[in-house]
């Protein structure tokens, strides 16, 4: 029986559908009991304190409502991403009336009582977010922080030909500065082998307490800005100015609903009949601009007589209504029968079959798309194996290498064997940052004009997406490709890694709260690749250093979080297979993309990553027995240094039983007290001795091994981190500045090993003097010292 | 005598200032001596590694030429900033030309030796930076992390009616969320009271490694898109496609910025003249666009015959050129050659007249205004005396009050002193945070139509600005306020004050380097304002928690960071009051909107705000004794909770000696080793002793307070802060979720206590019993306990 989708019967059922949802979505705001308002309403019924937000719902429902008519309509294969996010009931009722919900949560019924349900734990202690949160069906992003609704939702559809993301934007959340700056996703979309996003601005004109900027801007003005970006807007306008009538929003938007849909049926019809992936290029997407007043159908106006409908005051609970407060109780309930839910619901609370029937079916309900789920059809990576990449270590320190350039081998390799589940993103750093490998089989995604020998690696198809500058944009790119099932890695400036700090919390809250859920799959890690960090910077100097992220990532949960610092490509390598075959983790990756002697062979890099950390038998003279200082160091240059220091103390004190601990995976140093994964004091106390001296050359700030000694029984440990001293210098020289230098970290130890230093001041002087030596001679010349430049490792007298 | 700016004699004689100012830039990139090229190059004179950046340079120098230009033309108040930022030599060496560069650094004389001295320092050990940085004369904006120029721009240019920032944007910056949102800035200017920003895209089509999307966008959708935002964009095309013709371009720039400059003009002398502050609105202000080649008039192609002018190719050093490998020396010379140097430069390495003449006179030189050292005419804030606005605290937690209210009639009163130096910002929230105060003397400033009553509390002229929901424009404008002599605030959501997390990073940056300048003149403090936090967040939930800005900030240099946790409202007065006259910090300050029970009078406040910290006889048992246990609070809820468990103790417990310490300036805890202004170690022991079991309730991650603790003696504390736990539910419950609640404490502290907990299990147990309690009663009522709501603070048993 063929369904006539913009017949008068078609929208007053999908007017009353809409009905039913904003019934759900109002109920869940203030009731606990009496769902279907059968009896008159008491105190008992109404929450002590509603929270929540109403003031997006009812324009969501109705954009919700649209969408399953085209999902029907069309047989389209489409999720929701709800970027205003503060307003979690719109997913909810949705579920709850296609039957996902009651499937997920048995508890929560189809009937009267499961509806009481429904309503009692939203924004109620022990129950679900006021947010389209990990609990919500249907949801890969919960908006508590906005903006970043439309780049999750190109991640989602890329290399997903057959998804549409629809995704809905709050006119708030496009005033922020990542969301502005992601309407430029529209340039690495390719028609052919990637899905396509629809963006729909929920123009409800206010936020929490303004206008928006859009509801001040002309529709011409609106218009130009969105063609200017590359969109294709369809208006649709619903309040003249502030009321508005449904049937003409039905058609309006139900025009510009199948317009939309059809132009992106069109462009991928097209593309992939007249075109390869390599040769489409950027089409016009379509986008939506869905005017309609804050707070629709809502209370009109307030005690004062001031406008709550179309107006900011909307924005949260519309009503002061409450268990103690019943004043508004008659205006409540009016409220809710002017949804009509003798129309939408069964005397027994049930969903009429007319409204269930309005919803799509089976895996097209929005709220279980596979894609919202761990992924249409999610794998694990096939990595090749990491020691055939392995640098050639035959003594230590006999090789030079540069880590990422290494590593970029392996990521070409594992770029081939999943051709179209891993991709690598970045802020136009890929080449900076030397993933020179990788550039063999691949090039940057980009379906603008390609103008070469100008450009160079640039395709209309290619796994890596670096060709805009934004550290947000793909960012989020990368998070919504890891969210819906996929694989890859955001590398960039350690510096700037800082720029998305934000994002990355609510990344980590997403896959914590998502680990609480059973029905809930897996997600594979986010990888953050920090190169070219804080020790060496040739042509920035201070302001692109600061390591300050992993401190940040450190304080979250542990479970979810790994750093790793590996110290040279073989490190690196054995890090990437562990990094980028684990799950639900933020996997931070500090590395070097500068040519560094290299000093693990594949074996001993391995055994490092394994464990963790490992004792260096060969940068260590305690030979079984007690030492008198303990060398620890993460990272590319304090290992670099603390080992020559080594050297040094090795040739001027041959008897100083010196033990080197090489750590990578930092937070493996915890105590088990803080981290499940962290060494047992037994253990810790074996490698670090409950009382020796250490000195700890460290990658980042200071304060994080402070902390982790803090909760151990030896205390005496010597940080030796960045110090926030940086400029435009020699490699050497920023060492130097941040007393991470051979020299200063040789004579401190001097200065820590008990009853050394009064009969070696003239070893104290030396390692000054060298100091000093140094700074004179980078002045005059602009380069480093040639014995610190020569240097090379030799083996110990032990 | 006139001059006749469009005479081909004066664009004859800006090429050569642009040639001047061209090869001042490409000697300080390459070389350390014979600057003037007197004889033949020698790997003497070449830098051993040059370093910095190029592709930027001729194009913004030719930007300069211009605005140079339009100064002298119209006689205007302008100052640059260089968005791109890579690129420090434009400055640098115009300020060498106006004669202000040897002002300012008196051994960069104006001839051959100081030429020589001026191009070894660049991006030289020792020298200066390659950006626009602290050093730099008239920099107020380092470019180092880009996206901030516009924001900046604008910031600098509020309250200053006859001031023009004419602001320089990389096409690549311009793809970054901050910048692309900043675009609507230009709804926040006010004609009358305010100055002017122009834009200006140096859309010289590539970034590090990529084109530029700009680059590959249409003439017709650039002008759509900045149309759209409100902008008027004024076209320079001058490479077809990838030449360019310079007395064409000089043409064209000149007459592109007479049009803007005199848009700008009449726009302000329609608004002054015809309209008020308050009738003024939103004109269409003019912004240029002005494509040239990258690294226009460099080395054409590399050693492999592709192209470098006018690709990406150019972006950094465009010759192999150094002290080691002299193949293109020739080359070299030829380019510097090209400069023609003497029609710029005396046989003695002055600089000719006819080129200085060119430059701007006195004040009116961008590298000297006023604006950018310090500002027009800084004033310290007129305060109120904040004792005034005290809320009278008989005896403590007698009254109830809301922090953020009490404070917002100080902020009032400071607005009313302060008419024209003073400014709030922030995202959307100044009412949510509950600023209400402020609100009964200003408005917030926005330029687009307002529409009462759906609107509330905006005018075309105000104090507040906070219509943008964008916490980097946001914040971006205030630093711009700040780094141009004027005081203000940001208050935000606590959560998402991350957002501008390197924001502030870069901020604190530029603070110490230029405090390390002489001649900088001092800036006012950043104040940020953290409300609406971790502790209490009713509508929201989990991803509106993380206080992890405390950490982040104190890993910074300690002089130009505070942080500050006052307990209630009259501490937070009190903390105003320091913070807000205070110069070159960023002040954190952690505060409550919610109702709160009141604790310190006035002069306790004022003591605690002195000290940083105090001893609180009220709270404590102790007199004068060794106490059994020590319990230090920081923050609003970790004060309330610490109080509520000390009154729980000495009911049951009322011979326990309890020392009740209240700290408002966090990091003075440190020890003076790390922080020149930490308590010294005998201060420290005098109050927290040597051993006593500590327990310390924190607002935000524990690891600083175990930081702290870890230079410190006595390193039994037992800290309890923010454990990453939250959820939409009742505001005690968030505390408990933590073990940050009253029972959980107390609970603790006889744990901690050395024999107490053996002979106490039943108390131990109680405390249990009622955080279940808890949890069963919320669940099923949706709000917290009675005895937990109604509980009052009465005097102890001593
Ligand atoms: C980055 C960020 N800043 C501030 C907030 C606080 N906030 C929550 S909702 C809101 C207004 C959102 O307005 P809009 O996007 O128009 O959503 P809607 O009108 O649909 O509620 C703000 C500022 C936030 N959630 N995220
Ligand atoms: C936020 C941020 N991300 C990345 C970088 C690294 N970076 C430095 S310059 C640059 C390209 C800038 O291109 P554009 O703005 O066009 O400047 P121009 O072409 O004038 O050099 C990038 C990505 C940065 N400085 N800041
Ligand atoms: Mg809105
Ligand atoms: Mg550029």
């Amino acid at each position: 029986m063929s369904v006539d989708y913009n017949s008068k019967e078609y929208f007053d059922k999908m007017k009353q559908y809409w009905n039913t949802a904003n019934y759900l979505s109002v109920g869940q705001l203030f009731l606990r009991s009496n769902p279907l308002l059968k009896k008159p309403l008491t105190s008992e019924d109404v929450k002590v304190k509603p929270i929540g937000h109403w003031g997006t719902i009812s324009s969501q429902n109705f954009i919700y409502t649209h969408l399953n008519r085209v999902i029907n309509k069309y047989d389209l294969n489409m999720f929701y991403v709800e970027g205003s996010g503060h307003g979690g009931q719109v997913m909810v009722s949705n579920s709850y009336i296609d039957g996902s919900y009651s499937d997920i949560y048995p508890e929560i019924t189809a009937d009267e009582a499961g509806m009481a349900k429904l309503f009692k734990q939203f924004s109620f202690p022990g129950g679900i977010a006021s947010h389209a949160a990990p609990e919500t069906p249907g949801s890969i992003h919960e908006g508590g922080e906005l903006g970043y609704s439309l780049s999750h939702g190109v991640g989602a559809i890329l290399d997903n030909p057959d998804v549409i993301a629809a995704v809905e934007i709050g006119d708030g959340e496009a005033e922020t500065g990542p969301l502005a700056g992601s309407w430029f996703s529209s340039s690495f979309i390719n028609p052919v082998t990637d899905g396509a996003a629809l963006p729909i601005i929920n123009l409800n004109g206010f936020k929490i307490a303004n206008p928006t900027i859009f509801n001040r801007t002309s529709d011409e003005d609106l218009r130009k800005y969105f063609e200017g970006l590359g969109w294709k807007p369809y208006f649709v306008e619903t309040n003249e100015p502030h009321g508005t009538d449904v049937d003409e929003a039905n058609v309006a938007l139900a025009k510009a609903m199948d317009s939309a849909v059809e132009d992106i049926l069109a462009i991928q019809k097209n593309a992939r009949e007249n075109e390869t992936a390599e040769t489409a290029t950027r089409p016009v997407w379509p986008m939506i601009i869905f005017r309609s007043p804050k707070g629709w159908t809502g209370p009109a106006e307030n005690g004062k007589g001031l406008p709550i409908e179309g107006s900011f005051r909307a924005h949260q609970v519309p009503l002061p209504l409450s268990a103690n407060d019943m004043g508004t109780a008659d205006e409540f309930v009016k409220w809710m029968e002017s949804y009509k839910p003798e129309d939408s619901f069964n005397e027994d609370g049930t969903i009429k079959d007319e409204m269930k029937e309005m919803a799509p079916k089976g895996d097209r309900r929005m709220s279980v798309n596979p894609i919202t789920n761990g992924g249409i059809d999610p794998k694990p990576l096939d990595l090749p194996d990491y020691r055939d990449y392995a640098v050639d270590v035959k003594t230590p320190g006999s090789v030079e290498a540069m880590d990422m350039v290494v590593w970029s081998e392996w990521v070409r390799d594992t770029i081939k064997k999943n051709p179209t589940n891993f991709r690598a993103f970045g802020p136009d750093e890929a080449w900076s940052n030397r993933l020179w490998g990788a550039f063999e089989v691949t090039n940057r995604q980009w379906e603008r004009e390609i103008d070469e020998p100008f450009d160079e690696h640039m395709a209309h198809n290619g796994r890596i997406i670096d060709s805009q500058l934004s550290e947000h944009d793909d960012e989020g790119w990368l998070e919504g490709y890891v969210l819906t099932g996929r694989h890859g890695f955001f590398a960039t400036y350690e510096a700037f890694g800082r720029v998305v700090d934000s994002m990355l919390t609510q990344h980590f809250k997403w896959l914590r709260k998502a680990s609480e859920m059973e029905w809930r799959k897996q997600y594979p890690s986010l990888n953050f690749v920090d190169s070219s960090t804080v020790f060496q910077q040739d042509h920035n100097g201070y302001t692109h250093q600061d390591p300050g992220l992993i401190n940040h990532l450190a304080e979250k949960k542990p479970e979810f979080i790994r750093e790793y610092f590996p110290a040279d490509a073989n490190t690196l390598l054995a890090v990437a297979d562990e990094a980028f075959s684990s799950y639900e983790k933020i996997n931070l990756i500090t590395t070097s993309k500068h040519p560094r002697p290299q000093w693990f062979n594949i074996d001993e890099a391995s055994n490092l990553v394994k464990n963790g950390l490992g004792y260096v038998d060969w940068a260590s003279t305690d030979q079984g027995a007690k030492p008198d200082i303990v060398i620890a160091s993460a990272g590319v240059e304090p290992t670099l240094e603390a080992l020559a220091a080594v050297s040094i103390l090795n040739k001027r004190f041959p008897d100083m039983k010196i033990r080197f601990i090489n750590v990578v995976d930092l937070l493996k140093l915890r105590s088990p007290k803080l981290d499940p994964r962290g060494l047992s004091d037994e253990d810790f106390n074996n490698l670090f001795t409950t009382d020796t001296p250490i000195l700890f050359a460290f990658h980042g700030f200071e304060d994080i091994i402070r902390t982790i000694f803090f909760d151990r029984d030896n205390k005496n440990v010597d940080v030796h981190g960045y110090r926030e001293n940086g400029d435009i210098t020699t490699p050497f020289d920023m060492r130097v500045l941040n007393q991470m230098d051979r020299f200063d970290l040789a004579k401190e130890v001097v200065e820590n090993v008990p009853g050394l230093a009064e009969s070696n001041m003239d070893f104290i002087q030396e390692m000054k003097d060298m100091v000093d030596k140094h700074n004179h001679y980078i002045r005059l010349e602009g380069t480093d010292l040639p014995e610190v430049n020569d240097w090379k490792w030799t083996p110990l007298n032990k």
